[in-house]
């Protein structure tokens, strides 16, 4: 089975995610047109960022692993979806901590939400590592992965401490930590891929 | 006339309704940030849930049914569009009956809604095989086409008990039954693609 | 330039322009969960049927002509967005004139949309012809386009009989009936270019 | 790294973009059906067309600039990211400034808005460059741009004029002049290709 189809279906899924979150960036009430009222919406806008570079985030590296795929079966196409659809939770886990103002519950639900996103993530490496075997380029540029431990170890610890800290918003500069250790695309992979195909 | 664009489009209008139906998950009203509140959304998350995985399922069998398809005339072009139309019904019905807690007539409505698209689904399958001809590779994957009809059974069995029965959830237990079944994506056709290219 | 990226963003906003419309299929109010309720919402969804086979015979007709281009301009990229940009109007005419029940206003409305709709598909078609030249493949296939000049004529008569009939569904009902002479794709040009590339 | 899928992601976000911004065009309200309701709507429908062209052009130029180029890397895609952040604002700026009747401050966000886009196209630009080198085809095809330094200028000037003069709506009229001077797409490049690839 071709992967074609699975990356442009998924592509259109993720474009969409991360577009439709504006949406949620509700426009001041009928009538209020000052500064003050585009200032009010900094909770939402801050959240919208952080969920932006998120997607993102996830976007550039199921390219990135993606092109080390040859192929996909019916595990693959499922554990992609799952990881889309907790991808598609993020716009409501968003919406739902802006307009709260990063308190306790909404801040919780958003690493939750992390979380699953992340598991999903491994979940479906774990399938692609085991169609390809542990010998294939895609075993190889992964590694270790630890990047993934150390962020769920992170997500974790925020969302204890947003649990019985009174100052629920130090989770999301947690969130922030780890949206910064994955800025940089997986550099793995592309080092990999260039590395075995022209080996000298 | 060539598959691309119909695949293309078709991923393009499938990526979308299965993403705006998050949009459908209404954040609690403003103020109401505890775990209470989040709870409360229970069942439109689990008709979520439900629609996402049929979605998916039908991608998934366009996805697998297109691979078996060489060419695509005017009739395929519209028994594709009834497909989508049906499709785009899933997130009106998906909606009312999470916001009504499954109660008699949205588990109805869900339940026609899912019979028209296995009906706009035969009724894509059946002009494929018109154009592709009785002995062709996608005939002999269909097959019997079982699943289809068992679907369609459990289908009307559970509109039956949601009007007539006092927990019309029983019907929603019935569609996540049918959804179970197709689960799997529909490997009669991936075996017979594979088959017919090495027959040895 | 190639017509490709052209081609997928088309189809891009298409399917969205479809897709969309659904979300303005609004629930019925909370705790209306009766059978009456969802009858009452027949307005509009005939509105949006109507609407989903015009944008899917536009997609379709765009589908047919791109296959007879070779390669395109600026002056068809903005013909292109210009046609996008009266088709993204369909949706909010669609929601208006089913949600006034096929008023006076809202049909001529749905009416002018279709009508601008119709200039931009002519527009992009002279831009096209204008760039491959009177004796092109396409120029062939076109012909006199006798569809095109009778449709506006009916959608002509119909804003005038909505103007000033009393029962200005009647313009719906020559809406339904342009829809009806198009919802053939243009088989015209399919057969040219069969006949074309296989003169004998 | 290929560049097709950036390609892919970039049109799908940006098709969504220009789409989901007639969602801001909200019906009159319930019962209002008559032409003056639909009259009382021009400021929002005003603000549609020019953002839909604004987007339009962006797309144009994104469509030019990536024909001349050749390969992409980590930097290219998140300066890719961050224009599309940027455009993905552009919905909530119009639908403002349409609401408000272009008072203000809405008219300025919109203005801080374009710039913001036009300081994100710089910054691709410029990420592409150093990926491709001074001598490539790209470079020489960019040139000095001094459309992109114009519109800088009007844009300041815009806001500037906004937030002192009586008549901030004199803002939009000079957002429309860029919007002139950048209608007609990227030539340079167009050219340049042409004389490049068939130097006599």
């Amino acid at each position: 089975m071709h992967k074609g189809r699975l990356e442009a279906f998924s592509d259109g899924v993720i474009a969409i995610i991360i577009t439709i979150m504006v949406l949620e960036l509700k426009l001041p009430e009928k009538g209020h047109d000052t500064f003050a009222d585009i200032c009010g919406l900094y909770p939402v806008f801050l959240s919208y960022i952080l969920s932006f570079v998120y997607v993102g985030i996830y976007w550039n590296n199921h390219h990135h692993t993606m092109q080390a795929v040859k192929s996909v079966n019916g595990a693959i196409l499922w554990a992609n979806m799952h990881l889309l659809f907790w991808l598609s939770m993020v716009p409501f886990a968003t919406a739902w901590m802006g307009e709260n103002h990063f308190s306790k519950w909404p801040v919780v639900l958003y690493g939750c939400v992390l979380i699953m996103n992340a598991a999903a993530y491994t979940i479906l490496i774990t399938a692609l590592l085991r169609h390809h075997g542990k010998d294939s380029l895609l075993a190889r540029a992964i590694g270790k992965d630890w990047k993934g431990k150390v962020s769920l170890a992170i997500y974790a610890a925020a969302i204890i401490i947003s649990l019985f800290c009174p100052y629920p918003w130090i989770g999301c500069v947690l969130y922030t930590v780890v949206a910064c250790i994955w800025f940089i695309p997986d550099r793995r992979i592309e080092r990999k891929i260039v590395h075995d195909e022209h080996p000298n």
